[in-house]
């Protein structure tokens, strides 16, 4: 029977969820795979501190004894953090230590720097755990799925947003209201910016750009905007189309350039992303050789433990694999980034005029000017010299929909472009 | 450069989709992965039939002349039919070939024959492409989610009876209405009767079945009841509810009993099973540490011809891999398979009586006398002397409501039973 020796570097959520499930799974891995999978250190700040189920002998807070013990194979990282966390991860591999880690921070700044630390070691690199905990995304993209050649990765990755947004559009909650019952229910945390500024996402889809595209894709790369602005009027005029508002985070290779980005979205109703709620995430990939779409919570400590698990056991076949087959994902193809004026979409344009004979005469002119077909509008007369349009185009560039909006804005009966987001 | 040879038995659809893309991708794997990926050989029934884009040197109708050839490495067994298939795979086992086969009837009947001899001779048996090819179900199961414990895989596997009842309920056609749209559109084959029957969904849960829960469950043993009994008037009734008719194949584990079934059952409205449409699958897997649903096409060239293509890159991979880490599952645990009557579960009864006083609480006291609780009834009068009673339970055995059904069936009042349902 093979032992494998594992540490732990971090005995929070993640990392006692990872240590119960090892617990619980160990007679079951050796029976079926045999290899006999033992945590044997975990890395700690305090080894005081009460941990209900946990071996004391194990932990350490020297993580050189870890770097030192030539018995132990894998490395776990589930500290998080960035600056540290990157140092253990690159000393563990230089020191031929396979890695997993479920570390989203760091994956989106130093992708393909720890990949080729891995290759140059010949060691696994392993992180399902750092996109979407009870969703097995990474291993579906680079594992089952390398078959296929991807188009478009659309995700929604973050439970809170997504509960929120469901909030107001199911009970027709304002944004701040939702926000305080996410933050009371503990679905957001007391400060919230990384969820509703879309940066979470922007991390996770950075992660999932670059393996479905096979070309590093940071979190500095990805376009965001959050949903701190959304209203229920915006709801409710997207609802009038026949559309869900929705925080996506999108990958996609389009015409030769790749795009990341993370905005409210117009989500069709009739898309299956349209009914994933509450604080499901959800990712749907879009390839020539059929579409999947995965669904499921996105984190907890017994989902991502799960995750990380799986890459556990995962590494401990590789151990003896090939070099070069030990990493299913590297950031070898030299394409270009895109800009958010590269895309065609449908989008959707709320603006803010007077009351006055021949408004939307001068305004849909400058669509015209501009190749803009209109696909739907509404007017409506909120008070006597106060009127809402909402205009729904066909697919068109962002670019020609900056330029049209620039000369509209300038007319006098236009009070103000109220919002624009893309439709998909 | 690793070079692997490999021999494909059988160039129809998936054959000839996984020939392209392995062709369209072979640098791609060769820069990856460092391994250049070869189709050697290819058996075939007929070497003078055209094939587009295959190259005819590569086609041989004598499988011992891939049986014997010692540079191909991995055979790829998409000739379907059961018995030669059975033989070609296990001889290419014996002969210390890795298998990968889309081939669910034969896996449905000889699962654990063929693991056990993939086992003796160190070689890999893949299956990914056996089951829902655009859903990486399997990789899912047996590599991501290895850290979990299932109690219940749900799935919508076949596309031509999910399109039926989806025309039936979205547009209320019949039956027969929906059977013939689908087969003039190609969904359903011209004999649909493995369909209609759920003959193909219990294949397919009989295979997942054995991989979530490691016991072999066998087509045989899956209790199956198609859709050919489904009126207007059940979905109708559903809808009133808040229900909708799938035909779900389910295996799970309940109180030491390992149970798989297919049969048309009310999915409640709220659940995102309901709302997987046309000819889409779908798999929902239940377990403690966190839910995971699957969604997208079934069937095809390209998905499932990617399918392999995963396999095959994957066995590549763990050519080296220790003995017993080359195969993800075994069917090795010591567990009773259950009866139907075994289950728990709400039920909806459609019963036909006379339209006479008493007549409900006749029907009622017999549930009363069984300890089933009725959540919902509904009393339809049809015509003079004709009611129809739906009645959706609460929780119960299947065993109680069987009981209760054979003393309501004796009343006078009551003309029929005319359907009973399990509830999701």
């Amino acid at each position: 029977m093979r032992k494998i020796n594992i540490a732990l570097l971090g005995c929070g959520v993640v990392g006692s969820g990872t240590y119960n499930i090892l617990k619980d799974k160990r007679k079951e891995f050796k029976t079926i795979y045999g290899i006999d999978i033992a945590v044997t250190k975990i890395l700690v700040k305090n080894i005081a501190k009460d941990r209900k189920g946990i071996d004391k002998n194990l932990l350490t807070t020297d993580f050189n004894s870890i770097l030192n013990d030539q018995s132990i194979q894998i490395v776990v990282e589930v500290m998080g953090s960035i600056d540290l966390a990157r140092e253990y991860t690159l000393k563990a591999i230089n020191a031929k230590k396979n890695v997993v880690s479920a570390n989203k921070d760091l994956i989106a700044l130093s992708f393909a720097e720890i990949l080729a630390a891995a290759k140059n070691n010949n060691v696994v690199f392993a992180y399902e755990a750092s996109v979407a905990g009870a969703i097995p995304i990474i291993g579906v993209i680079n594992r089952s799925l390398v078959g296929k050649t991807f188009n478009k990765v659309l995700g929604i990755l973050n439970g809170t947003t997504n509960y929120i947004l469901t909030k107001m559009t199911r009970d027709g909650l304002t944004y701040k209201e939702a926000l305080q019952e996410a933050t009371e229910l503990g679905y957001a945390e007391i400060d919230p910016t990384s969820d509703v500024m879309g940066l979470d996402s922007a991390r996770k889809i950075a992660i999932l750009s670059s393996i479905a595209f096979k070309r590093e894709v940071t979190f500095n790369d990805v376009h965001v905007e959050g949903i701190t602005k959304i209203t229920a009027e915006d709801i409710d005029f997207a609802k009038l189309f026949g559309y869900t508002i929705k925080l996506l985070a999108i990958g996609e290779e389009t015409e030769g350039k790749i795009i990341a980005r993370v905005h409210p979205t117009l989500v069709s109703n009739t898309h299956p992303l349209a009914n994933v709620n509450d604080s499901y995430n959800s990712i749907y990939l879009n390839a020539e050789s059929g579409d999947t779409m995965l669904y499921g919570k996105g984190a907890g400590d017994l989902p991502t433990g799960s995750a990380v698990v799986g890459d556990i056991v995962d590494a401990c076949r590789l151990l003896e694999a090939p070099i070069d087959s030990k990493n299913y994902s590297t950031c070898y193809r030299d394409v270009e980034l895109g800009e958010l004026n590269d895309i065609n979409s449908k989008m959707f344009l709320k603006i803010n005029t007077k009351h006055e004979v021949g408004t939307l005469a001068k305004i849909t002119s400058k669509f015209e000017k501009n190749n803009i077909n209109i696909e739907s509008i509404t007017q409506t007369l909120l008070s006597e010299d106060d009127v809402v349009l909402c205009i729904l185009t066909e697919k068109c560039s962002k670019l020609s929909i900056e330029k049209a909006l620039e000369s509209i804005e300038k007319f006098d009966v236009v009070k103000s472009v109220i919002s624009t987001m893309m439709v998909l």
